[in-house]
């Protein structure tokens, strides 16, 4: 049987848990991660700041999803230093920095790595060029950095758009890949920050336009304080249709299942909110439920500077529902 | 035809000389290089104090010299930052800080290295627990630290003997090496800061008496200012063999060709010296002159903290007569 070829968009943790699902299916299905690179937080951002290299953050997620290597390996590369002088560093953005540094070209860099890790699938940076993401509030102001993003500040004003302080052209081999993908699917994750600056990319849009495969949107299960507060899954579709133009989303797949009331809790008591299913009247697109949803609270990892979501997808559930879109 | 199984003493830059030249013999020798815990200095000597690690330094060089991967990662393992909050780190230390904080068991994580680098030969630590190296002056002056004995101190007194603060005891894997080599190699280098530091491990000396494996030393081609200053060959002989007791050398290799007149002078205008060939009785041992050194002067590397010696062993040369005294 002749392998699928499906090209997930995003950054790293949205990213990481539909490669994890996927690549129990390869026998059905070739794997490619395009990532974003307009990740300057923690790790990450001290490294792109000191070493002009491509933001590792998001890219190392990825390769740790896909990597087949032997266990210690993998752990080693996804280990955090919790103490010292190298206090909240992932043990992978340091090997990717310096893999960058000691090849000068940052994507052959990347593809060797491949090989180090014995990578069963693809991890493509978005750009040869690492960007910086602004958000222009609805109030006019401006702030700079995807972390400056992320950092929640009180009153302030709602995003009105997204865009990079200089715009940068797309990896051709990121363009190949939409190219000849046979299921694009946008990975969860932050909005703004993770799968926007994906879209933002020149020639990205044009290329998902072009491209015979559909476009799968996972939809957001939270609302990101600060950010998408009060979005529905349907003004979750709408908002990244405005960054895809000119392409459209051909299906959004949305999670059906309750979350358990112990997660629940911790989201209300925390003032958070769950993503509201509120599809009224048909989308011009395929709207498909399932039960998506891990049924464990994600913790956090020792040493992780960044807040994450506690309510996950399934990357097993997760999964199976591409793989019911995709062979079907 | 039967692999012979040759042992090599000593720290990193002399054990790298030693390996590298044997390495292109792999057809008839088996390898193994045991190595240093005593290594303080530079990028090294911050993480083992910051991480508790065995000091990776020294453990590195060995690696890279029988590193058989891809030449990207080779190059990677062995690339040195030279800016940024990493400087003066070697990548090839980071990564074993990691590996050993991430797995635990410091021999276990050097072990599963070998893997990583498709290593063809094996590096030991010399024992499971890093040591702080002391030298006792002429003075009564103690200084510690092996960083500290090797800065050059003007008007320090001449080192009486080398110790540790606290006696650490074997690595088991190091004992058997010893015991199951024919030959051993005590390599050339800094002899109170990299040789001496694994003799002075609890267990060694015995089991280099025990051994039926020649033991040959590899004179030291310069002395090093402030530690070995006038040293002849018979001198750097009979020091080690203070340290082997109750073992004893086999035989004594030492360089017959005339370094070129722009090393000399180099080294006349530093005030250095190189070792004099000396041996005018005949001593216990045999004694073995041949061309050992190399054509070019060795030149820094951007980035290193440390200083290294300009004159050195040529690996082809070195490997060569060796080989001679092994198979013959």
């Amino acid at each position: 049987m002749v392998r699928k070829h499906v090209v997930v968009l995003g950054g790293g943790t949205g990213n990481f848990t539909v490669l994890t699902g996927l690549m129990r299916h390869r026998d059905n299905v070739e794997l490619s991660a395009i990532v974003s690179v307009a990740d300057d937080g923690g790790s990450t951002g001290i490294l792109r700041d000191e070493y002009g290299v491509l933001p590792p953050g998001d890219i190392c997620q990825c390769l740790i999803a896909m990597a087949e290597c032997s266990e210690e390996l993998r752990a080693v590369f996804n280990y955090r230093f919790t103490e010292g002088s190298l206090n909240g560093h992932r043990f992978g953005n340091l090997f990717l920095t310096a893999f960058q540094k000691s090849m000068v070209n940052p994507l052959k860099a990347i593809e060797a790595m491949h090989a180090v890790l014995a990578v069963g699938g693809r991890v493509i940076p978005v750009s040869e060029r690492q960007a910086r993401l602004c958000a222009e509030l609805r109030n006019g102001e401006v702030v700079n950095g995807e972390h400056s993003i992320d950092i929640l500040t009180k009153n302030r004003s709602p995003i009105r758009r997204c865009l990079f302080e200089t715009r940068i052209p797309a990896n051709p081999g990121a363009l190949e890949a939409i190219q000849s993908a046979d299921m694009i699917v946008l990975a969860p994750g932050d909005l703004y920050t993770s799968l926007v600056p994906v879209l933002l990319v020149d020639g990205i849009p044009e290329a998902l336009r072009k491209t015979k495969a559909e476009i799968v949107q996972v939809v957001n299960l939270t609302c990101k304080e600060g950010q998408t507060d009060g979005f529905g899954a349907s003004r979750f579709c709408t908002e990244i249709e405005i960054y895809l133009n000119p392409a459209k989303i051909s299906i959004a797949l949305i999670n059906s299942a309750k979350p358990s009331t112990a997660i629940t809790q911790r989201y209300a008591d925390a003032g958070n909110q769950i993503t509201q299913n509120d599809f009224l009247t048909n989308p011009p697109f395929r709207v498909i439920h399932a039960d998506l949803i891990a049924d464990e609270i994600a913790e956090r990892i020792p040493g992780d500077k960044l807040t994450r979501s506690l309510l996950r997808h399934d990357p097993d559930k997760l999964a199976h529902a591409l793989l019911n879109i995709l062979l079907n």
